[in-house]
């Protein structure tokens, strides 16, 4: 947690409504911060379903093999995060842990290990003390009530600056659900597969295989599509929690058309905790979204809007203010996909700068200086060469950055 | 050009003797700076050999693509090089000013056009004035003479903060020849052929086609291998000139058993011009050496040392001399390469931190602290897989990089 706010955080955080079939408790459990919580339990009823999205990193965390062996089952009763400490790169030890912590929330919720999810954040290759939540485990079965999902996702944080979270409604069968889901993020965060921890829950009554299904289908165009540094992280995970407890007809599929109104409420709150990500990434202090069109495909368009994403020389010009195009220029000529200079178009906010291969004839540097002094800026590459199209959301590189992550762990 | 030198900078500059059948001059032509000199003519005697690799960027600069088109001719009487214009994305008015500016230097050398080489280096997008070379061209024809080579290194300089420069001698059939080098770096710097300017220079006689398959071959363990930002530049242009006046015999072949010494020394001049532009890129404070030991094959083990070498967050570590080697873990995994977490071992300089998947049993933080607080540091991953090696040359990420390309441009 940070002092400062970032700038971009948005001004107004949503009330979330309880979700029937879920309590929750937070603790100090003094893992490596004093003065604030630190570990999140989350409790469900019985015949809750659960889903989940991990880092493809070749090298994850304990806790991410842990949910991984289990999610299959799609069953959930507990879930148990920690900030602080990553759990990753602490071989057997790292394993000892995860069975031991499961098998202390397992008592705490009265089920089986199995339906224990687990997820820790933090620093890398230390050694992560189960006796911190042992410690506190009584008390956070003792105090577990509904609602309190903004201290969840205050328990969670790391670097971040702001606690993320999102709210949604949706109707199954004519009967009303809710959607809740926190998020934190801010450093080590680049698109493969969710992005850090994210928890999403609702009172939908609906099978695991189609909670899957729909998760993953919203993680394309939303976690799978933001940047702050390019680097994937060992503990990302994303997981979707459904108590069934609202009353709404079960579903089996994921095809049910009883689910389109489920889905796409799902898809804004996963949609919104990754822009929040993006909002507090590490000195961030402008929100970039990146779009490409005109690109031979799809995936084309997103692997050059990834390229200028992730361009540490587009990223520092947009830090400057500094409408530099040509960076844009070299980052697409970089990405390795069909781009014919000659044909390239760029604008920054609605001001087109280059225009078919050459600085545009109307360029105009006070109206692009004015694009570039808002907080929020729009960049779009027109590639002239097809149908693709594809955005990205990132954040500036800032000399915060730099400075938060050159003494993150002394 | 920058007022404070890299912490980094050779503190000895090699005398570079003259190469008979080269004359060179510099000129300040205002084309961005002031007070500076930024246009370099070198004047080849008839004979003159040259090979040449470019970007693989899909938007390169005009000269990129003038001297492609020439290169397969082999031979060469000027290169005319300027700093502060790119001419790169400056469309139809870009190719005009290649053709207006070599044939000038064309006149100015008494040759054809197609024997003129052009680089250019600076802004991107902005149109080129060919009057600057016009108002200067006659001086340089004027003053041109052997040797300058320092001076030449110092024309083509952008936010480099030192020349820089690289000698050595090989013998053909008995006859003493030289080898000179000039680069210029700083930013926009990774390893995709060569980084940014560089050209050799020789007075041995060797054919184009043998000079080609040498400077390529020493390209791969050299400039693309190296690392700054990983923004790969539009402009990026390595030649290899020679004159042929050693008085050595000629060499048709590359594989001619008398290239040996040439071979050698050439990699030697290419080598040191590729880590003096690690040594000098932007905001650069560490010379960082990242091995990737125990891959399944060498190609592996240069994407997880690029991976390393890019990756943001292993580079602000470094920066604030933090042995975080659990961020090295996550490059590792997010590579996608073949990686197991528990035969992983990384070491920082002589100090292993982790073993087999874990932090080192020995770990001493106060002896990883000496060797981070170092100016050069050697980071070793050892995968334990197969027998593929390989290694990177990097810099660390500070404060100065942001700024420094924060207000570049305006």
């Amino acid at each position: 947690m940070s002092a400062v706010i970032s700038p971009l955080a948005p001004k107004h955080i949503p009330d979330l409504p309880p979700i029937a079939g879920i309590r929750m408790a937070t603790a100090a459990a003094g893992i490596r911060y004093t003065g604030r919580t630190d570990v999140l339990l989350a409790l469900f009823d019985e015949g809750t379903t659960a889903a989940g999205v991990f880092t493809r990193s070749k090298c994850p965390s304990a806790p991410v093999e842990w949910c991984r062996a289990r999610i299959k089952y799609g069953k959930a009763r507990a879930l148990l995060v920690n900030a602080g400490n990553a759990n990753a790169f602490t071989g057997r030890k790292g394993r000892t842990a995860t069975r031991l912590t499961a098998a202390l929330a397992a008592k705490a919720a009265g089920c089986k290990p199995d339906e224990v999810f687990l997820a820790s954040t933090g620093v890398i290759g230390e050694p992560l003390d189960v006796g911190k939540f042992a410690a506190v485990m009584d008390d956070l079965r003792a105090c577990a009530a509904p609602g309190r999902f903004l201290e969840a996702a205050q328990a969670i944080m790391t670097t971040d600056t702001f606690p993320k979270v999102a709210t949604a409604r949706a109707v199954i069968g004519g009967t009303n659900v809710v959607i809740n889901g926190i998020a934190k993020g801010a450093g080590m965060i680049a698109p493969d597969m969710a992005t850090l921890l994210s928890f999403v829950f609702t009172d939908a009554a609906i099978a695991a295989p189609a909670l899957h299904a729909m998760l993953k289908d919203s993680v394309a165009d939303t976690f799978n599509a933001i940047t702050v540094d390019g680097d994937t992280s060992t503990s990302d995970t994303l997981m979707l929690f459904a108590t069934g407890k609202s009353g709404a007809p079960r579903i089996a599929k994921a095809a049910d058309p009883r689910l389109r109104s489920f889905r796409w409420a799902l898809r804004q709150v996963v949609a919104r905790l990754a822009e929040l990500v993006v909002r507090d990434g590490e000195g961030a202090r402008k929100l970039v979204e990146v779009t490409v069109e005109g690109a031979v495909s799809r995936a084309s368009a997103r692997r050059i809007a990834l390229s200028i994403a992730n361009s540490p020389l587009v990223k520092t010009a947009i830090a400057g203010e500094d409408a530099n195009w040509g960076r844009v220029v070299m980052a697409v000529g970089k990405a390795g996909e069909p781009a014919d200079r000659d044909k390239l178009s760029i604008w920054f906010g609605d001001v087109r700068v280059a225009h078919r291969g050459e600085r545009d004839p109307n360029y105009d540097e006070a109206r692009v200086t004015a694009v570039m002094r808002k907080p929020e800026i729009a960049l779009k590459v027109a590639l002239g060469l097809g149908k693709g199209r594809d955005r990205i959301l990132t954040c500036d590189l800032t000399k915060e950055y730099v400075t938060i992550n050159g003494d993150y762990r002394s």
